[in-house]
């Protein structure tokens, strides 16, 4: 096992480490009692995770000084599904039960929803307590463990309630690569081309390159790549933090992404892979806006296609209903929809566009020209 | 009408202007136009206060540049039972439905109960909307508007979910004092007493000198002293947002009003009643110590019972169940309370106090000592 990879979000007071490398779950309880003050930790998980990791943190956690024994778990149930209020309430009430203070300390352990679900918890119960992340899923390393958006899903729409509140510490053990799914390795993989498309086109390089070394999950390699996601993350969040600017660009591939999640009831994509789309589709925007060219979207398409990602919506979508969820998106004001488009590797811009301009680019897109 | 009087809360990007005034409300349309960006606005209140001032502040809203036509009314019942994340969900389904985006702001018209629900649901819906505080009692004018504490009851305790979350505006309309009851105008007077005794011993004063003004709600008297109110909390909230330190001083009183409230199933008292109660509690565990002398504890009360406040713990309580709910309060860390003494008019400290002490003290208290 190497020295683990450290990056620090820059954020004044709320400033903190996301440190990446293999085996750092077994160690995560002197990485946690080093954030002081700790009057309990509430470990919340799901049935999968727990069950795989659940005992490795327990352990880790209750061995460390200045943490009590035994360590609360609270599984809240997986799937996107249960990204709600009801299973936040569920956290709430735990907490308080057993007599949560201001200086408890929530820990995330597991991919998005558990972060998203425990960190909005974390957020507004007794207005605030830390969460640590232990994300388990690549998405969660190298996106949604970091950077502070927390929330759950409403019935208007996905993420529509939630907080900024950012984590006091990021575990990223990439030993935990080696259980996901091949669909969830690759959705996670989504976002990592997404970074290196909007910020970092040696990552790109990178991961043309080395694809086979990716793809089978080489601890190495991955914990350098998941470090340098996390660096690209922390850098666009330190400089915005609550997205009223800069830090939009991430949303790249997000705004199609989302209304194709929403329109199939998010059951047929896991959210990688409706991001994929929705980048390929948000390449071919880019084109017909003039801010890359047709060679950038055949290599964007060609490197998801490579790393097992679906890169075209599906037959039969309505155009029209992409087009009116995208509206419907908290990302649309009054005037349009503020769009990412690429200029090529590396570089994006924001440009506020007609959603008709977006669901014709799409039609491209769903031919699979 | 006279000028209204401005006090600006310093917190950087997120500081913002608190103006008193009779009559502000009819001209509140152009103060929330002048935020600026605005796609809509929500205005949320509760059905007695819709009756009474609605349609002036729907006017002057509809009548300012840049607001949208007609204005989206949320009401909420009336009453603490009603301050739940269940009301909360009813703001985000209208908001939601409305298309509401991050440009929306919300506008909380009421007493506490609408700008703790209405600001907890701007804070959240859609990671956070700007919220303009309009307080029409005498409580939320000289505290609960002010400050950014946002929040909802659980079934384990009062305002256990919640976030910090500024207003961008907030309009305190002394001409609606004129509505209250007689006993929800005297439960405000509490929170004026407690920022005398804390912080300004010249407004502690005036308000002895000032009683019979104070009483009869004297526009201009009550202009000033809401102005000085403003003017304590908002320094207060300038040095210590989240209520890591200094603010916890704003508490006084608070500890045992908290436990008072719950204990008696926030039926038989306003919240400023079991402060004021909780005060004279608060001053007594104070004098026992050694913080303050007696006669301090006696100006204190003498103060109150001229203000038409309640200054006993009520006969037949149970001490050790006041010290049990003190321990629950969400104050309360593993070693004992955070409990802020009184050092006399104007001055005060904070210090760490085992619950039996509080108890002790207390029990003087409800001897009617």
């Amino acid at each position: 096992m190497n020295e683990p990879l450290q990056v620090t979000v820059q954020l004044g007071p709320r400033s903190y480490d996301i440190r990446v490398g293999e085996g750092l779950l077994s160690s995560c309880g002197s990485a946690v009692a080093g954030l002081g003050n700790i009057s309990r930790v509430i470990l919340v998980t799901n049935p999968t995770v727990d069950a795989l990791y659940g005992d490795t943190v327990r352990e880790s956690l209750e061995a460390a000084p200045g943490i009590e024994s035994p360590v609360a778990t609270v599984e809240i149930a997986d799937g996107e599904e249960h990204k709600t209020l009801a299973t936040v309430e569920g956290i709430y009430d735990r907490v308080l039960e057993l007599g949560g203070d201001r200086n408890a300390v929530v820990i995330a352990l597991g991919g998005g929803v558990v972060g998203d679900v425990a960190g909005f918890a974390a957020a507004t119960v007794l207005r605030g307590l830390r969460v640590v992340m232990l994300p388990t899923t690549l998405l969660a390393q190298v996106d949604s463990s970091v950077g502070g958006k927390t929330g759950v899903n409403r019935p208007q729409g996905k993420n529509l309630v939630g907080a900024f509140h950012q984590p006091s510490l990021v575990l990223a053990d990439t030993a935990c690569l080696s259980t996901l799914s091949g669909r969830e390795y690759s959705a996670g993989l989504a976002e990592v081309v997404k970074h290196g498309v909007v910020a970092d086109a040696e990552l790109l390089e990178l991961l043309e390159q080395k694809t086979d070394a990716v793809l089978a999950r080489d601890p190495a390699v991955m914990s350098s790549i998941v470090a340098r996601n996390c660096a690209i993350k922390a850098d666009v969040v330190s400089r915005d933090e609550t997205e009223n600017g800069l830090r939009r660009i991430l949303n790249f591939g997000h705004t199609v992404g989302h209304a194709l999640e929403r329109l199939t009831d998010y059951k047929r994509y896991v959210h990688g892979e409706a991001v994929s789309i929705g980048m390929v589709a948000a390449a071919r925007v880019s084109l017909q806006q003039g801010a890359c060219d047709a060679a950038f979207v055949e290599r964007l398409e060609s490197l998801l296609d490579s790393l097992g990602l679906p890169t075209s919506l599906p037959a039969g979508l309505d155009r029209e209903a992409v087009a009116g969820a995208v509206m419907h998106d908290k990302k649309a004001s009054g005037d349009g929809v503020v769009f990412i488009l690429t200029e090529g590797a590396g570089s994006c811009r924001q440009q506020l566009l007609d959603p008709a301009d977006i669901a014709a680019a799409m039609g491209d897109s769903a031919a699979g020209v």
